[in-house]
């Protein structure tokens, strides 16, 4: 997804309707933000400042222009919140509707890779979990309008834009955004950095709502933050002496930073469950595959 | 497609199964290498040198391994054949293939514009025109091997990449790769220069073999070089006096530099029928349209 040359980073990302959103609980101007805003994320996962992007759009014959005209709507929306240039595109036809957005990234410490976390170093996290999916589960339930915290977070995400370039100069020594879940993301960190963590479930963050969504749809709110995934916070692994100036930095963001455990040699669990039995788990459902 | 800031060129192409290529006659290498080339192409187009790219790969379910792999080597080897560094992609599923490549370029001179050229100008056209779409045809007809490089062309693309920078260092005002066909590109050039010209069927430097499977499959072939596209040549806008300086940097290239016709205000036309007519008898169907 991600690359580094003079500087500069070179991202992409892909989604399409019916696996990374669908209309049925999406708008046009919805999928446009998402597509943008999970490059942000990933430039951001990186230590880098978004820049600039081109959008590669596949749009169905018989897309209506009300879905076309928000999808560049939501694009655009969301170009100007995280001062992206949007300086090209390209459109072809193809069954699904289909967003590829490459953005370009500015670095000034860093690359932060996945591949750079230590044994003894700190695991943390940006902000809240579980958000995102506990509101693609209440949108898929009807339930949208009861949730609204919840139905924005999956259908508005942030990119924690900021927070990125602030642990990158705090120190971060690894990175990746949760957009695959806490479970998948962290088994991409560790596996690249050849370190492990046990993270006990009371370590979590939880997004408020998402405890409130699981209650009324009778789903275990630890999945949702676990295996949900769409929370596009920020995974990071800090030298235990770096997490100070790091939650310093990210409280003036008006961000709170988790410790979730210890950085160790060998395997991960989450909530006493090995990474391999969350996948068999696998939450994927919950985001239309 | 295109943007520029910084000296740094960002562009996108997204090239789709059934639009753009088709597994009945060409390999999922095939479908690489010309997705990347595209991109080169566009890079070229621009005066600028193609650095980086990163991939969004569309993939079915159902997609043979095969075809898989055979993308992933297609787009290596016209990576390393134009010296690209690719930093990386992303994957999700559809309907069809799709591939959407997003390149860097790095610009000595330039960027050259679609909107430079000025009354008085020559223009002129790299290369020869009619070998891709005849290509396309021989091949659906089940005749590729019996013509060999015009279905060349068509399944192994050529950029004008090193063409493109000596164009702009010589001179070039306007440019544009004949990626639609030269009628539609004519078009998005003299629309965006606010000039045309006249070019007569004679001037129009044809393809060998472009005749060939024309008298063949009874095709017009000038039919074949105006509107059948993804020549890869590119259309350049030229002062007079910069002509013979720009020729000769392309004879120590190999490549030939053909004078169309002088731009002129007002509309344009080739061979006698206006571009709106070229359109109407547009050769789109032979790009599966």
């Amino acid at each position: 997804v991600r690359g580094e040359a003079d500087g500069l980073l070179l991202t992409v990302d892909v989604l399409v309707e019916g696996v990374d959103f669908d209309f049925a609980y999406c708008s046009g101007a919805d999928a446009g933000w998402k597509a943008l805003v999970a490059s942000v994320s990933d430039i951001a996962a990186m230590g880098g400042t978004a820049r600039r992007a081109v959008v590669g759009l596949l749009l169905p014959a018989q897309t209506s222009l009300g879905v076309a005209e928000g999808i560049a709507d939501g694009v655009t929306e969301a170009a100007e919140h995280y001062r992206v240039n949007v300086v090209g595109g390209d459109v072809s036809s193809a069954s699904e509707v289909g967003l590829a957005v490459s953005m370009t990234g500015a670095l000034e410490d860093g690359p932060v890779t996945r591949g750079g976390a230590k044994a003894g170093e700190l695991l943390c996290v940006t902000g809240e979990l579980g958000g995102a999916a506990a509101g693609l589960a209440a949108l898929r339930a009807g339930r949208g309008t009861d949730f609204e915290d919840a139905s924005r977070r999956q259908l508005r995400p942030q990119a924690r834009a900021k927070e990125g370039t602030a642990l990158a100069r705090t120190g971060a020594t690894a990175m990746i955004d949760l957009s695959d879940g806490l479970a998948p993301d962290l088994g991409h960190l560790a596996e690249a950095s050849g370190v492990g963590c046990e993270i006990e479930v009371d370590a979590i963050p939880m997004e408020p709502q998402a405890l409130e969504v699981a209650a009324a749809l009778s789903l275990d709110p630890f999945e949702l933050a676990v295996a949900g995934g769409e929370d596009f916070e920020l995974l990071v692994a800090l030298p235990e002496n770096a997490v100070p100036e790091a939650r310093a930095a990210l409280d003036d963001l008006g961000t709170k930073l988790t410790v979730l455990g210890r950085l160790r040699p060998g395997s991960s669990a989450i909530g006493g469950r090995s990474l391999d039995q969350w996948k068999e788990k696998s939450w994927e459902h919950l985001r239309n595959k």
